[in-house]
């Protein structure tokens, strides 16, 4: 089955004009992640307090399944894909900086639907958990830890030939839904400065930001060296070959 | 996997009779919204009151699994799925007409199952979440931008063919799971004029009624415009080719 | 995809010894509806009441995955099977008797596992939702409606050949989710006999218990004749050919 | 498919190293067990307590979605496999001790990113359920038959040949939440000595403890010889060929 997608990958690329192959993804990219901190957002504000009972169950299955169905949103682990092999470096940073956009119209939109109450009440659903800095090292950690699980399930489950699997929009899902019901609590789960961007620069909340880009920028390097080094197979591993 | 389904399909075509051809797809519409509306409805009805705990989970679990396990029940979407070369012109009306008509039958089959006082109290099972002007704004901008959004997921994998996937129920069962999640709040997530119709025309209820049918509407507009002048393969798009 | 593995089940047949074709079968229906109904009261006897805050939900998700994991365990289910021509007539009553007992099996397992103070609030896990004759109606329309809808989707998903696909385990299972979610509160969602008569014999409550036997019965039937008489393929349908 | 798969299996086991036939397996087991024990722990540790209302479902989904991405971290199981066929005894020894580490780096890593008093309360994620011998019967009761189940699962959906299917991480991950949700409150559902051991290593909780190592391994054994005896192919059965 895997073969038969790469040749029709193949005849594709060979017929697709530059549209298709360097701003349609990019526009992918901006309209995917837009959809998924748009609702990650509205699910934060409109999440009914604590007495609605749903507790972190709800941010977790919007988020999880906003990944599944737009498949595309990830920053840190677009590098991370580049890193294995899965992705051409010119590529890298237009996919950054449609992500980063599409975060901020997503962080937007969010403001549009809900009114201007809740979202007081959630702080714009930046990530404002974090308020002192004993909390600091469990976050970062947390952080470091969940993305590179998320990383190794994107790069083995879409880029390492042996491994991939038609499945994975689903695996990908249920890490981020898994992530955020153990993790929320600890460091508000956010994997990704893209969704951690455009919330705080709509609300100006930036309190213990650099968390959420050095975190899961050092989780997705975590997660490309154990699959370089060790995991991966023989084309994709660089050491053991 | 796609081009076998593709010869399949027409082999298929070539065989069908006039019944498996106009009359079977719409019979098959109706009978399916007309389950979705009906446990979407009882879901509603007897979902045991705040003290149950559940919230929005259980409408957006049996809202999004009747999706994925019916498929097909989506009026504006059937409009979408014409604008994208999905469908031919003469099926939307008898489908729509199907899709309606089966949201009636779906309303009256929830009226007969649930008791006399649970119904009132939930008036029906109609979108009554609506009560005053300052609501609107937010309720039709998140009808909109949620239909586009379940929209996009529907012509990206079941239309479009260099994205299609057999995955395609479940994509599009959770995009209703997380959008009654987040916000079933807002708006009420109705997505869908033929979830709207059967429930307001056995409670009598229509207050803010076309919310319901402009917005899922406007928003099946925007998924399609997407992808036909961006997003679409080749042949699905009509700009930049 | 289908017709390879028809082939390969025809040569697995015609290889296939006695025990495989006829005894093989009863026992996994045996196993599989022991282990649904052993989970299914296990959920109901030990939900930690209303104070643990799950609900419904809790009984929803272990019977749905229970189908989902153990795929065969339902007798009526199985007649509908053979009225739409995937199994032979003389394979039914060793099926449905597999089935009972399998039940009867779970629910001991169930008693063994529990204490007795639980078991005892539960009534053994028993349908012991329907107290008075007000109740009636609205649960045998429920039983019917929603076994109905249960039925077409495994006639859709496993016997009707252009419909068919690998994904039935999860259709099958996400109907009975979103069945107990919806219409829990109504009738207590059985759709099965087997899943009744085990609890009921081990814990002596019998009243309205035929509501299970008639009830799923007649849903069978209805969901057996839309695809017999409109929904099915030409192979499958006696009208309209 | 499945030919296919095999073929291509067996091409690339001609072609892979030392490293890739013995070291590799055993340090995917470590790695995926240590970030299945991790989030399991933080998410029993991070559970917000009771009136964070989720109760079991927090664990239940965190830990099944976990073994759905993960895919290989059960010890018994391992053993369970290679009774049936599928795998040859001189892994079985390197992929126990590599779970079982993985389980204390795992444990580790939870404690790592927690806070000492949110630590303290969950007793370090060890099962501490068990306080009193009352309970110890319907305890192992449980741990057998809900490990017997997941055995069974595995066996049948990624061992016997004529069952196998893509599906099987998720109809494994399926069996974990279903087994939390409704045998948590009895036993805990550990189904697995890597789960047990290195919370309690590090939490120095060790009252009944053996009942997670002779639970489990013997519900193995029940699903192996169900599987062995009964229920497999022609190949994998030992009886009534």
């Amino acid at each position: 089955l895997l073969s038969v997608d790469d040749d029709r990958l193949a005849s594709r690329r060979r017929r697709s004009s530059a549209y298709e192959r360097l701003v349609q993804p990019c526009l992918a990219e901006l309209v995917g992640t837009a959809f998924f901190v748009f609702m990650g957002c509205v699910s934060v504000i409109e999440d009914g307090g604590p007495e609605a009972g749903l507790g972190r169950l709800q941010p977790a299955l919007v988020h999880g399944l906003a990944v599944a169905v737009m498949v595309a949103c990830m920053a840190e682990i677009s590098l991370a894909i580049y890193l294995c092999g899965g992705m051409e470096m010119s590529m890298v940073p237009p996919y950054v900086v449609s992500q980063l956009l599409g975060g901020v119209l997503g962080a937007s939109m969010a403001k549009a639907m809900t009114s201007a109450e809740n979202y007081a009440k959630a702080q714009g659903a930046a990530f404002t958990l974090l308020q002192s800095e004993q909390q600091l090292g469990g976050a970062l950690f947390g952080e470091i830890a969940m993305t590179s699980l998320l990383t190794l399930v994107v790069l083995l489950g879409a880029v390492n030939a042996t491994s991939r699997s038609p499945l994975v929009p689903f695996t990908v899902g249920c890490s981020v839904i898994l992530s955020v019901l153990a993790g929320g609590g600890v460091s508000g789960t956010c994997l990704n400065a893209a969704r951690a961007l455009g919330p705080a620069l709509l609300s100006g909340y930036w309190s213990y930001h650099w968390v959420y880009w050095v975190g899961p920028l050092a989780g997705a390097l975590v997660g490309a060296a154990l699959v370089r080094l060790l995991l991966g197979d023989r084309d994709t591993r660089v050491l053991m070959k």
